[in-house]
């Protein structure tokens, strides 16, 4: 395999937010314009849902302040290391020493690069649950490691993933010494259930395995559901990083702001690679770090409340939609939808949708190649425009229907 | 190899910025505590030369504006690459299709990671200069190349780099295929000579090789200089990339913004590592690209006489001790200074001057294992804190000379 080779199977045309580069194609028109508010479900509205208050007031004094906040070591400025290492311990219920278990990174995508980048030589087995997050299955081919899938079967439960935990044994008898997943999932939104994580956490002990946890929105869970932290169960394996950011249920992904905390060990190598990959995670950014768990009395409260009525209205839409499917869900932003068979490839159909509805919605096949009927939508968004978008997306949807 | 053994080359401990973290050692202090203001000349001084006029209002509009600059492409947003564009296709002499040969990235670093990456592959045999930035080299080791060194012998020289153009030709005969280099040279701040230039451009275009030119400081050249851009020249090889980005001359490092331009291929394979290493350059970042290139009247004038002011004074100072040389810098704002045999180690001496002189200098190992008795200095400082500085790190040598 060469260079090229390599890329060519690293694809981004239909990854979220690079729609507009896709090359014109001749497209199945059938229907008239449905006119409606554009809505690009293929990521979280931030003018919908505005940035935590305070955090440009944050990075206006940091640029006032100068130098000492331009330039900070790697892993990030020790006062801003220290707030966030002790909201990081209450929230998930273990401590974390801000010197020696804690990493700001350029978003959470930074975080989960520098772990992978950290955790993995060419030729390892790499475990990975399929959906999930679109980049994780990326970053272990281009890290050059064999990808074994782990199959979620969500759609048989209510609570918890439905992760096949045999499999995942299985995997690491075979050799894997590294498992990478998201809780909440990324695109289900289903949370792991106590059993699941304890589960995951024991076998992981067992094999000396090495566990990535991203738990980018663990912030945004329902009413209903438990959430459990890996981190802070009994049996833990050696090797374990967790990462979080305020990009999703803050709002705040304009400023590239993620954390990665963990074992000591793993944290240095990731420092490391950070040195050589963007120095640090932005110098004045990171003051916006210091509003982060400290939002002003209710905020986060609310803006949970917001999402899970928005997620109420659009499973009304859903459910009224034969042969459409999707489960509720339990955190983060996501619904992943299951459509029927239709006259066009679902690639087509996302673009027809595009173009004929002023929506945009994310292919299921960047989340594992077998769903080939699904997509993934962002559902931070206005509620009345959304609610709206996702009936013209199944308006469009009947013309096709097979 | 394993993961830790890989990661155990990759020191960090003497990298610019990071010396706060250093473990206690027991140091060798013979004299007195040398009082002044402390001058780390690991990087440049943002508040002795502020960022660029206009800079934080541009990313204020940013934030205002909000989702729109919050979320871009993975290249980066249409509109601020189309000015970007222009404005560097002015600079350099040579075209720049913004669709298709330009990516924002988190600061050069993000740019410099994001072309190695795309252009190499494991087992792959890399050039690089010596010396050169420190985190070249690493690169290489982190994606597993064979690092093969080439020889610049600056001190030789009274004009160009004294790179080794036959040991350049011999690494390209043995199998190189990629070479990368500064220009300005970090750490010694020479610029090459036209023929230099057409040379090195020459010998990739036959051999085939791919070539990264680190331009970083190219906007910052003292009188009587002639800089030469690569990329215009006829004779230049079909993959070729050229790095820079406003955060050393216009001070905008606390905003981590850097660009990559050149080979659409290669560009397009940046991307998509971009979008699984940190999705973009900050969203709100971007923004303040607008004022680069464009700034007021005078102003990057002004700033690059102010420099070369520095650069002579402290020259001056260098001249008057005994065995100590350095060569003018042509462009940017290092120094490397050559020092006579101590009675302590490069390393310690340069603790000891932090402990007893309060004055922070990069230790020369950093740009290659053989820079035993040198050092480098960024003098982006404040003038007079600056000369007393280095006066007091002379003072300090005298106590351990051999």
């Amino acid at each position: 395999m060469n260079i090229v080779e390599k890329f060519d199977r690293l694809g981004v045309d239909n990854a979220p937010g690079q729609e507009s580069l896709q090359k014109n194609v001749v497209l199945d028109l059938r229907g008239p314009k449905l006119e409606g508010p554009a809505v690009d479900f293929s990521h979280g509205d931030v003018d919908a849902h505005t940035p935590t208050p305070g955090s440009f007031e944050l990075f206006a004094a940091g640029v006032e302040e100068g130098g000492a906040q331009a330039y900070t070591p790697y892993r990030g400025r020790k006062s801003i290391l220290e707030h966030v290492a002790s909201r990081l311990a209450e929230f998930t219920g273990a401590p974390v020493d801000p010197a020696q278990n804690l990493i700001f990174t350029p978003g959470t995508q930074g975080a989960l690069f520098l772990a992978m980048g950290s955790c993995m030589m060419p030729g390892d087995k790499v475990a990975i649950v399929e959906p999930d997050y679109f980049a994780n299955r990326k970053m272990v081919e281009f890290f050059h490691g064999e990808l074994v899938p782990i199959a979620m079967r969500y759609e048989d439960k209510k609570t918890g993933s439905g992760i096949d935990l045999e499999a995942l044994e299985q995997a690491f008898q075979n050799g894997v010494r590294l498992f990478l997943f998201s809780n909440p999932n990324n695109p289900v939104g289903c949370v792991y259930s106590y059993d699941e994580i304890c589960g995951i956490a024991a076998l992981a002990k067992r094999y000396d395995a090495t566990l990535i946890v991203d738990e980018l929105y663990s912030r945004q869970v329902y009413s209903g559901v438990a959430y459990t932290h890996l981190r802070a169960q009994r049996d833990i394996p050696e090797n374990l990083i967790t990462i979080i950011g305020p990009s999703k249920t803050e709002s705040l992904s304009g400023y590239r702001l993620g954390a990665a905390f963990g074992t000591a060990a793993v944290i240095e190598r990731m420092e490391k690679l950070q040195a050589i990959m963007s120095l640090r995670c932005g110098g004045y950014n990171q003051a916006v770090f210091s509003v982060w768990f400290d939002e002003p009395e209710g905020w986060l409260k609310d803006r949970v409340a917001q999402h899970q009525k928005i997620r109420d209205d659009l499973m009304a839409v859903i459910s009224k939609v034969d042969g459409v499917t999707a489960r509720p869900t339990d955190g983060g932003s996501y619904l992943f939808v299951t459509i029927p068979e239709l006259q066009v490839s679902l690639h087509d159909f996302i673009r027809i949708v595009r173009e004929q509805a002023n929506v945009t919605v994310t292919p299921g096949t960047e989340f594992g190649p077998q769903f080939l009927h699904s997509f993934r939508i962002n559902f931070s968004q206005d509620h009345d425009k959304a609610v709206a978008a996702l009936e013209r997306l199944f308006q469009v949807m009947e013309w096709y229907r097979k």
